[in-house]
């Protein structure tokens, strides 16, 4: 990993040397991350980016270089340099893990510290947190669109840089990928690796039959042909078979399968799955991309498109619907000078902009017959939802709307990252996460998985965080 | 710069490796980088990322731990680990510098060498040129939407990854951005930083006039505050002007300026230009915020928004409007065992995605009154557009329509950058390339920088590409 240190906002910086300057860059401070709404209008979204998060907070360190850029900007005070040249991270840090579902106006990551340190660390805490699950939540839906097929991701030539492959990589095998392209996410974080031949590995030879063939005796094995580089219908397909038959079965082999990149895929896939069948290949695997993305997918399927997996590139990659996870960072709450925990609210006239003060937990509680998630409560956090007893839910905007739950199972989801800066928490694999996601998922009801005008799944408050939100709501109104 | 080898689509090793075995892994081929259209609709894109890729390709080396990755996908034989482990990039590149308006079908970048080389650093050449060229371009749109007005990108914590964060900045500044927020890009690149408050600061004190007395304090020759906490002009501009009367003017200081970033701009900034003004701070700026772009500035504009400078995060950051930049990778020609050079093309039911065969140049020619760039024109290698003679330029697709050009001035837009391996370009710095795209987008006419349909600049072939292209065309037709 390398160091993050420098990854912040400008005025992160002058924010926190002016606190330091006004002595009051030790107040221990509360601050959420939430998101106000889900991409592509979806149900829900998916927690990731966490474990990148932890590596870049783990190490954060100033150099002398990175002291002197500071300096030379003429605005910092000594103070807040030798703050820097001194920087130990040591807030606490709590966060929904990586793979659950999450709703917007949850506190999906809590931080309490001193308030200079978390000024600082606020672009680390958005970049990270809100790349991945806005990766990990498309590839969800392209996942699910395929219904059971497996989907490859094929992005890192049209991710925004290094990072947005290799974490994209990551981040769309946690939503539900089964392998990536990108062999150094394989690499690092374990993830199977995909890819068979491009265009220009039939353009190297005088023919199409020429190209599989060398193809096929290198790989007799794990031989998948791509068939559209001259006509997929009158030369790929008719090539592939001829390999299979001259090349492959004396070797004992029989063709893994076809990848088609151009062209309808719907249409293609028909006739070549049924030339393949014709010719004695009902098991050679029909692959396709080509933008692929969830309503492409979805409706491919449902005109009865012959596909075995899917290649899916740029529109997973940059998540191209909607490029956006709109998490924010917010105060929730500061110490006054005595020592007292202030809760903070912000207005706007934009009512989905105010935030909810205090220092909170998210509870979701599951249904415990059908195991299905019933809503999510925020509470503060010295509250809980105690599952032996029955629980009133109430809708914090119409809150007439009641509904009183029993037999249920309740759970934090908030769970203890950092304490004091030091790391308390294990960050499971790449694999885990991906099951863990799987399971949860499975939890939610298939309303709220809809792509077209879901269900909303409740987000509510609990008695006491609603009477300290309307409270000052009222009494900041001007 | 980290190494960036193991970047790579697992086709891209597999290819190779099946190249190496099939003895052709030495042949010399030449591929193309190109764009089928330019994002957003638009007249022309900004060629970025090419210091980038040049780092990459400049120090690729394959680590023990790469080559045991390699080797545990029992897929390649020893012949290709022990090439990976002596790996020395040795191809030949070109490309179009940095801030230069491209179109498209033009080679962007040409690479030659052996051609297990050339598969293994399409991904690096790819994502690159496509994520830089694709922020410069939405960033070059956003600057000339503001007339003039600077621009500063504040994106950091809304884009895909920290690579993302970075290299947007970088290619934000090249496309015409003024200053970035992010302070390593600042720092890695000498990119101004900008920044000021966030409405964690005002949260922190008792009320909005506190805390804009404590940042005036703290920076009474830079004070520029974010009034929208409470209500901008209810509360945040009179604490602005109390502030200003109150904390500065005894100091002899002004207020630098205001950030307005929510509600309706245009409306507010029109009365907070008047509250100033009225209150004898004609010169504090406005800057406004909150998902602007392109499109909303223009409007803004137009309806009198009373703005000095614009904050432009999420949407430029990610170019949500249009995330992917489309750039290929394609092989134009390879050589046959004898040496001979053999033009190659990709044929597709889809007529833009037919390559354009053999070793190219691209050349712009000038006109050399007005200095206006007249049209582009792909050429073969070894042929020269010589300005001392008359030119005729046909439209490829409708030959009849012809146009000879006299008094103009001839550049190839390709320059050498690697020979045989060896780095023989000199990047210019970021502030150079942003200077050198501002005269070459200056010199295309206002009807090709408009936002709705622009006018089709020429990309025009010579009469021997053409007729090599309908050539094999014919030829390759089933």
């Amino acid at each position: 990993m390398r160091n993050c240190a420098m990854f912040m906002d400008f005025y992160e910086a002058t924010m926190a040397n002016a606190a330091i300057l006004q002595e009051m860059g030790e107040r221990e401070a509360y601050f959420d991350m939430f998101f106000r709404r889900v991409p592509d209008d979806g149900g829900f979204a998916i927690m990731a980016g966490l474990k990148q998060l932890i590596d870049n907070l783990n190490e954060l360190v100033f150099t002398d270089e990175d002291i002197e850029y500071m300096r030379a900007q003429k605005l910092f005070d000594d103070k807040f340099l030798t703050f820097l040249k001194n920087f130990k991270f040591s807030c606490d840090v709590w966060a929904i893990p990586e793979g659950t579902p999450i709703f917007p106006k949850e506190p999906i990551l809590t931080v309490k510290g001193p308030i200079c340190q978390l000024f600082l660390i606020e672009t680390l805490v958005l970049l990270n947190i809100n790349h991945q699950s806005l990766i990990a939540t498309k590839a969800n839906r392209i996942y699910r669109a395929a219904q059971g097929r497996a989907v490859m991701e094929f992005g890192a030539r049209r991710a925004h840089g290094t990072d947005a492959s290799l974490f994209g990589a990551r981040a769309a095998y946690i939503g539900g990928c089964s392998a990536t392209s990108c062999v150094k996410a394989g690499e690092d974080f374990g993830i199977p690796v995909s890819g068979t031949m491009a265009h220009s590995w039939v353009q190297m030879f005088p023919s199409e039959y020429d190209a599989f063939k060398a193809y096929a005796e290198v790989y007799p094995e794990k031989s998948l042909f791509l068939v559209d580089t001259y006509d997929t219908l009158k030369s790929g397909i008719p090539n592939v078979i001829k390999v299979a038959n001259e090349v492959l079965k004396p070797l004992g082999c029989r063709p893994l399968g076809i990848r088609i990149d151009s062209g309808d895929i719907t249409y293609l896939t028909k006739r070549a799955r049924k030339m393949l069948d014709d010719a004695g290949y009902p098991d050679c695997l029909i692959c396709v991309s080509n933008s692929l993305d969830e309503y492409l997918i979805r409706d491919m399927l449902m005109q009865g498109a012959k596909v075995d997996t899917f290649g899916v590139g740029e529109r997973l990659i940059t998540a191209s619907s909607e490029a956006v996870f709109g998490g924010v960072y917010k105060m929730a709450a500061i110490e006054d000078e005595k020592g007292n925990v202030i809760p903070k609210i912000k207005l706007s006239e934009n009512t989905s902009k105010i935030t909810l003060p205090g220092f909170k937990q998210c509870w979701r509680l599951f249904d415990r017959e059908s195991g299905k998630a019933i809503a999510d409560v925020i509470t503060l956090r010295d509250e809980t939802i105690d599952d032996t007893k029955e629980y009133v839910l109430f809708d914090p905007e119409h809150t007439w709307k009641r509904k009183t739950v029993t037999y249920y199972i309740s759970r934090p989801l908030q769970v203890k990252i950092f304490d004091k800066g030091k790391l308390v928490y294990n960050s499971p694999d790449a694999t885990k996460i991906r099951e863990y996601k799987e399971q949860q998922v499975e939890a939610l009801w298939e309303e709220v998985q809809r792509f077209e005008k879901p269900h909303k799944y409740y987000v509510d408050y609990s008695q006491r965080l609603y009477d300290l939100y309307t409270e000052m709501l009222s009494k900041n109104s001007l």
